[in-house]
């Protein structure tokens, strides 16, 4: 028994997230079709660092599997990508300690949020950004992130009717970056809680076009309330770019 | 009755290309019914600069249309926009002068083809470059670029069967960029053969790879026989960038 640690991209646009579910193919589901048949008959469970909600794309997930087989990393690698349909792909294959588990062993992960802020949206990003075309004032959205920096109680910013109690998490970075045509927010933390990244980005949004104070981001913390904050972005301007170990 | 200038933007990926055929969508016929609902019942023809084949995509494809209509360019543009696919973006429309023909009064187009030659490629680029994993010395590339500038007689570079007999054709510009697991192949001319940059992209692969000499493009520019060149490349690594008038 082995096991192997996957880092993956993928286009979400035609899956409804991560995790199996009923209602349509998911991203683990594609990836544990493909594996069984290197293992044969054997059906192995992949770990997602990142449970990453439908229509949200990623160029650095990862995954952990244990199995049994005989193929090196890169062999793993090729014959993946060789079942996987071109909208999934594995970046790497890597041998992992025994007990290695991506989500519970990762101790940071860096998403990236795209809005584009242009009259026209480009047919090209239309499946990658929130297509967001008011005004903002990038200055306010900045000084607003700023006070998300750190270790907060990020209840307010956690999907409603989510279950999990301890919403204390960690941001490390929380960058604001303007574009042409486009606002780019990175954002690295310790863990999010579920549409963290996106309740945040429509948060920001909501305070560069100035519906919202600049200076409001404490108080909508200490509220610990989802409807202090603000929308949550669309899925599709969402992308888990890094996990760290 | 007015003529209007259009410049659009198209993924060209699920169109049959450019031009009205039978057997399939294509961006013509989305963009001429879309037109046709604001002028109420005619049926206007637009022009497109390039015929743009199945799969090839667009970043300043410029059509001309003859129309009566009462709405300011800008409504035009944004009525268009509400009806189109989100595939298809109209980037601009002008007022032309009377008698404005994209195709017949264009005087340079630029191409862009893109070559991803990294091991992976990115779910990100999959419909929009030549997955083509083989390394390419770029210099080789460059020199065999170097010889097709200029007027010549580029009957090697049409597509085979084509019927057109005057083949001659001048390129102003075509650079060969290297960057992060892609080469860039950028050709701007006064006119392009069927399939032509799709022809000279494949052969500079081909150079780029070792299989054909780097000084062969006089010898095949000599031959006038669609033989004497490479690979057609795939469409979908071709995207028309801009037409100049």
């Amino acid at each position: 028994m082995r096991t192997l640690k996957l880092t993956l991209a993928y286009d979400g646009t035609n899956y409804v997230g991560w995790q199996r579910q009923d209602n349509g193919v998911s991203i683990q589901e594609v990836l544990e079709d493909a594996f069984r048949t290197l293992v044969g008959g054997e059906a192995p469970t992949l770990a997602g660092a990142s449970r990453t909600d439908a229509g949200v794309h990623a160029r650095g997930q990862v995954a952990s599997v244990s199995a049994t087989l005989d193929l090196s990393p890169i062999s793993v690698q090729r014959a993946l990508n060789v079942r996987l349909p071109a909208d999934i792909r594995v970046l790497a294959v890597e041998e992992a300690p025994p007990g290695f588990h991506a989500r519970a062993f990762s101790v940071a992960k860096t998403y990236r949020y795209r809005i584009a802020t242009g009259a026209v949206l480009s047919p090209f990003d239309r499946l990658f950004v929130w297509h967001h075309p008011i005004p903002k004032d990038v200055a306010r959205m900045r000084h607003a992130a700023d006070a998300l920096v750190g270790r907060h109680d990020f209840a307010s910013f956690q999907a409603a009717g989510t279950a999990v109690i301890a919403t204390v998490r960690t941001i490390h970075r929380l960058a604001v970056v303007e574009a042409a045509d486009e606002i780019v927010i990175d954002i690295e933390g310790d863990g999010f809680l579920r549409h963290m990244v996106r309740a945040i980005a429509g948060t920001l949004a909501e305070i560069g076009t100035g519906t919202r104070p600049a200076d409001g981001m404490p108080a909508i913390l200490g509220a610990r309330d989802r409807r202090a904050a603000g929308t949550t972005a669309p899925a599709c301007g969402l992308t888990l770019m890094a996990v760290r170990y």
